[in-house]
Order: structure tokens, then sequence, then C-alpha cells
């Protein structure tokens, strides 16, 4: 429990996951999780997921209320709620000061009632800290995520498109994964239902924009691609991209390249213990200036990930987390040349006692990552 | 814009796409529309998305800020513009007081510098009016979220998997729209690319979970199966859902199908200009307490939709929102039936001059929707 504080409501959906393995879809119907000082962790749903919530979710209690907007908003029948569990005694820490707005809700503050105060940072925080067997998770993930973009690779030739390869070699490598996992395992995560590698667009003249969306383009012959891979493990992912030229690489793309690669070696040197998140964006910076790269540069060096694709800390100028063993993170300095293609390779690796270890194990050279035309 | 506000700042992805039609999914680095009080627009985007922001988006001009968490928060730089551009010599009208916190992101409220207040309650009515160009694209919609469906029942059968039945309705459904619409189409939704049909684990007993979490269920004689099915159109969205019985149904599906059939019909009836959102709900409730059949309720009769697959107002007994001709609503009162099944369909209706007009068009009979077995 955050000092100060006689309880935690939390109203993220990532955070519900994280401390009561409950997946859902937020809609303008609240959802909330209540944790006392004690750890006792009570769900708060609408009637619509009360049996749902009571068969899957690790928690010690489950109360419902009617429906949203319904007669009473959720969010005063909630402060009641929290009042007679005597949670609302002192100051509570939120995530959120209420429900976020989403799908029409109409928003109504917790603090218009009780004294809140917000510790997602410390939840964040807590989150970094990957145990072994969070680790053991990521670790299968990134397996499966090779396997998937190992097809996707293949797959990939000109004339081909962009959704059909990636739906193939998705299909196909989350048949294996199921079958290897066993029928026991469910998808947990609300965006990946087993393993995936895809595009998003980023073929191309148009790999240069960092986060295309996809159009369905056919591949052709000279292409700088940039691929994205991964899996859902019982709820922990992985983060695998590569950049690939389909042909022989011509001047501009072996150059750009290189950088790109001498670029992400230079911050897995530079992760270690003790070293701050932002000393690896900022050896990155220097790498870019030295080389008169700068104009190329679009984002930091990569971001922490779990259940989260995304999380902090960031490996960025402005983020000076001190890295410490245990924490996973994606390493993925990019340049971005318009007209010519993104140059991107993301790897996850685990922060260990004296430097990292690589997660993510696929080729990184150019030469393998030249597909035959 | 509201009255009393110098301008508008918006960080909801949905609301952004409504007033800029720029789709992005949202992720750590913060995103804002500002619109001034003369309606210009001004896109506030990480550098890693400004080319893709002036290539795309509908707006008068775009601002980049380096990155997040960047050496300064990109929030402190936009109250640097906001007051640059003179939208901050008032109060500001805001869907959220700063960017939702999302993937690690640190909240920094707008309100730590200028004077805001919420609106989203504003945008949500206006949004719930829709423009004749709106409801043709709904409509579209609804033709395709028929055809995806018609696949989807044809595919049914004893043995048969959910996520193949889906997968392969879903995609012909997509390609024979993606067909009609002609190379332009883009898809505008993030969750949903083309036409689409599907179960989401309401298959059998596990139907009477409102939403359950899709499991890949086999399909078995007698079950109770609850569907659901939609396209996107130019980032316009339909509801289509069926109850259908594979094989001959008895007496308790055939008992409760009924009902579910008079509730739905009833709430067709009560639907008028001049009506409350709550009358249509309050008319459900009076009918299931007189048939006894409270106890399988589970969430109220329906909301409102477009861009977004639930939006206010909600045909809710909390929620007094006149109905008025140019509405678009679902309408879908459920009976949930522990060990049984679920029974509802949803319908998309527009609200007309004296009643209201079906956009979805599909048998709603227990015959055309029991399935040979």
């Amino acid at each position: 429990m955050p000092p100060g504080t006689t309880g935690l409501v939390l109203f993220d959906d990532q955070f519900i996951q994280y401390y009561a393995d409950f997946v859902f879809h937020p809609t303008e119907r609240p959802m909330a999780l209540a944790i006392s000082p004690e750890g006792e962790r009570t769900l708060f749903v609408p009637e619509l997921e009360r049996e749902h919530a009571l068969e899957v979710a690790d928690v010690e209690g489950v109360e419902a209320y009617p429906e949203y907007p319904g007669e009473t908003h959720p969010l005063e029948l909630l402060t009641r709620w929290l009042r007679r569990a005597g949670l609302a005694s002192g100051t509570i820490g939120v995530d959120h000061d209420g429900y976020p707005p989403v799908m029409g809700y109409a928003p109504r503050p917790l603090s218009s009632d009780l004294s809140v105060r917000p510790v997602s940072p410390q939840i964040d925080a807590q989150m970094a800290h990957k145990s072994p067997a969070e680790v053991a998770l990521i670790r299968e993930s990134a397996r499966w995520g090779r396997r998937a973009h190992q097809l996707l690779q293949a797959y990939t030739a000109v004339g081909e498109r962009e959704s059909e390869v990636s739906k193939r070699a998705t299909a196909e490598a989350t048949a294996e994964m199921a079958a290897a996992l066993g029928p026991d395992y469910r998808p947990r995560n609300r965006w990946i239902q087993g393993a995936l590698a895809l595009y998003r667009g980023q073929i191309g003249p148009n790999s240069a924009l960092p986060h295309a969306v996809t159009l369905n383009a056919a591949f052709s012959r000279g292409d700088t691609l940039v691929t994205g891979a991964g899996a859902d493990v019982w709820g922990y992912l992985s983060e695998l991209e590569r950049t690939m030229v389909l042909g022989e690489p011509g001047p501009e793309q072996r150059y750009f390249f290189g950088h790109m690669l001498a670029l992400q070696d230079l911050a897995f040197e530079t992760i270690r213990p003790g070293a701050r998140a932002s000393d690896v964006d900022r050896a990155a910076r220097a790498y870019l200036e030295r080389h008169d790269l700068t104009a190329y540069w679009r984002h930091h060096v990569g971001h922490s990930l779990g259940q989260r694709i995304h999380e902090s800390p960031f490996l960025d100028v402005g983020d000076d987390t001190l890295l410490e063993p245990g924490m996973v993170l994606s390493v993925e300095p990019g340049l971005y040349v318009r007209g010519l293609g993104g140059f991107r390779h993301s790897d996850t690796v685990l922060v260990t006692a004296d430097g990292i270890e690589l997660l993510t194990d696929y080729p990184r050279d150019l030469e393998s990552l030249s597909l035959p035309v």
C-alpha cells in the first residue's frame, strides 16, 4: 500500500488484469478493483459481469451494481461500498480520479466524495520489476513471436499482399503454439490471441511512417519492410521487429541498415544495472549527432513491456529511472528515411546482474534479412 | 463552442476521430486536438506521428512535440502552445483533465496551469444526432453486417469450431465488401477491419454470460447461440445480433426466445420522438416483472452507436434523454438463463419523425434461426 493511503481503487483494465487476473473490454459500464491494506481484493462490476467475475477473477470478493447509468450512478454506489468496507477512512490511492470516460460514460470523480491521491507511477514502478515467473512467460512469448516471424519472412514475396501473408503466418504459428501449450491455454490479452506477425503497412516508402496504418499493400522488389511479431502467453507479451529488404539491398539501404544496427548494438552495451534509462537514449542521440543522422530520428530507444506492450520506464532522455536486474525492455532505435523506408529492429531484453540477456532470438544481419526475389 | 469556453482540447481517440478524421492507437505518447472558437483545428502529436498527421488528418494545423517523456513534459508544451495560440485566455473545455493514463504514461493535469471545464457530455450529445450522411454510412454498415451474418449462419454446424466459422464468414464478407466499396475504401476503425461476424464464446450454456470471452468452442446439437455482426464503413458501425438454436428448439428455448422477441417488439414500439430513453427500459423492466422474468435480466435495452460501438444516450432507466429523429440506437433486451443460454437479438434502428426505421434487416423469428443438424 503506498504510504499514507488507507486503500487502493484501480480502474485501468491493465492494472485490474495485473492484480486480479481479470481481463475485460472497458465499456461505458465502470469496473473497479478495490484493495484493502491487508491485500483483500474486491472487484466492483456491473451485474452483467458478476457471474463472469465470480468464475474467473482472482479476488476475495465481487460486488455488483445493477447497471450503468442506472438509477444511482455506479460511482456513488462504489463510494458507499468503500465507506462500508472501511477503505475510505483516510486517503484512497487511485490510478485515476474515477472511471475514465469511454463510450459515452459520463464521468463522476471519486474525489467529489472521498479523499484520493494518484498512485499510478508507483504501480508502474512495481510492474516494471518482473518476477522469474513473469520472465519465463515473456521468454515463452518471445519463442512464439520468433516462430510467427520465421513464417512471415518465409511467405513474404514480390506480388503477395501484406494481409494474406500476415494472416497465414499468424494462424499457423498460433496453431503450433496452441498445440504446444495444450488445451488449458487461454488468451489473456485483448489485442493478441496466440502468436502474431505482421507489417502494419510498413512496406516500401510507407515504412518511413513509424506506426503506419495497414493498407494491405502488395510487396515489390526493392521494398524496405519493417515487421512486428510477438505472442500472448498467459497475458505476457514480447516484441520482435526486423527490417528486411525484398531483393538485393541498394547502397542507401545498406547505409541506413548499418547505422541502425550499430545504434542497437550501442543501446545493448549501454543497458546495465546502475545505468539510467536516459543514458541509453542519450548515447543513441549522441551517435546520431556524430553521424549527422538526427534528421532521421523519430522516437526514443525503447520501453518496458510485460502484460502491456508499452510500459514505463522508457529508454528516453526524459526518464532517469535506474535500470535494475529483472526489468524487461524493448530496444528499438529507428531511422526513418522519406521515400526509402524505415530502419528498425526491436528486441526484448532482460536486465541481468551484469548487462542484458536477449529474450528474442532472431537473426539481425542484413544478409539473413534480405529476401530472395 | 460550449458557452463560457475560449477553446476546446480533446484527448479521447474517438473524439479526435470524429472532429479530425484521424485514427490512432492511444499509447504513452499524448495526442490532443485543440479547437478554437472559430473552429480552427490543430492536432498536437509526437514527432513520430507528424508526417502521418499532415498527410491524413482533416485539420488546419499540426503541432509536434519531440517525444514522451522527453526533456519537457508534452502537456507543458501543449500548455505553452495553447497560450501562444490565444486559446487559454479563459476556461478551456476538455473531455478529460489531461491525457488519460495509458501504457505507463505519467499523467499531468492540464488544470495544473490552465482553467478547464469538462464538456464530454456536450460532445456526446452532439455525436448522438446523426446527419443524413452518417445515417447512410451506418445503413451501408448494416448491409455488410447482414452479409457476414448470413455466412456465419450458413457455416455454423455441429462439430465446427467457433473461430474457424467466424474467420471464414468474416473474411468472405470483407472481401465482398471491399470489392463493392472499391479501391478507395480504407478501414477507419481500430477494432474492425471490413465486415465481421462472430460468437464471442456465446455458445451453449456459455451464452448465458452476456460478454463471454472467446474459447473457440465446438458447436453441439441443442446449443443456444448468440451472434454478433457488423462492419466498418468509413468509420461508421452497426450492430446486428441474433439468438440461434442448433437443431430443433426445446420447450425452454422456445419459451425464453418468445419472451425475448416480445421484449424487443415492445422496445421497438416504445421508441419514438418525444419518448425518453428511460421509458424504453422501463417498459422492458415492467414486462419482465409482469412475466416473472426479472431473475434473467442482466442489462439495459440498448445504446446509441455510430463511430463508437457504444455511446450515449443509453436505453436505461437512468437516462432521461429525449429521443429525437436522427438518433441511431441498438435495441437488444436480453434474457440469460444459467445452464441453458442467452437470448438476445440486437437491431440497429433510426429514430424517425413518427417512430423507427430498422437499419438492420435480418430474420428475427425462431424458425429462420433454427439451424439444421
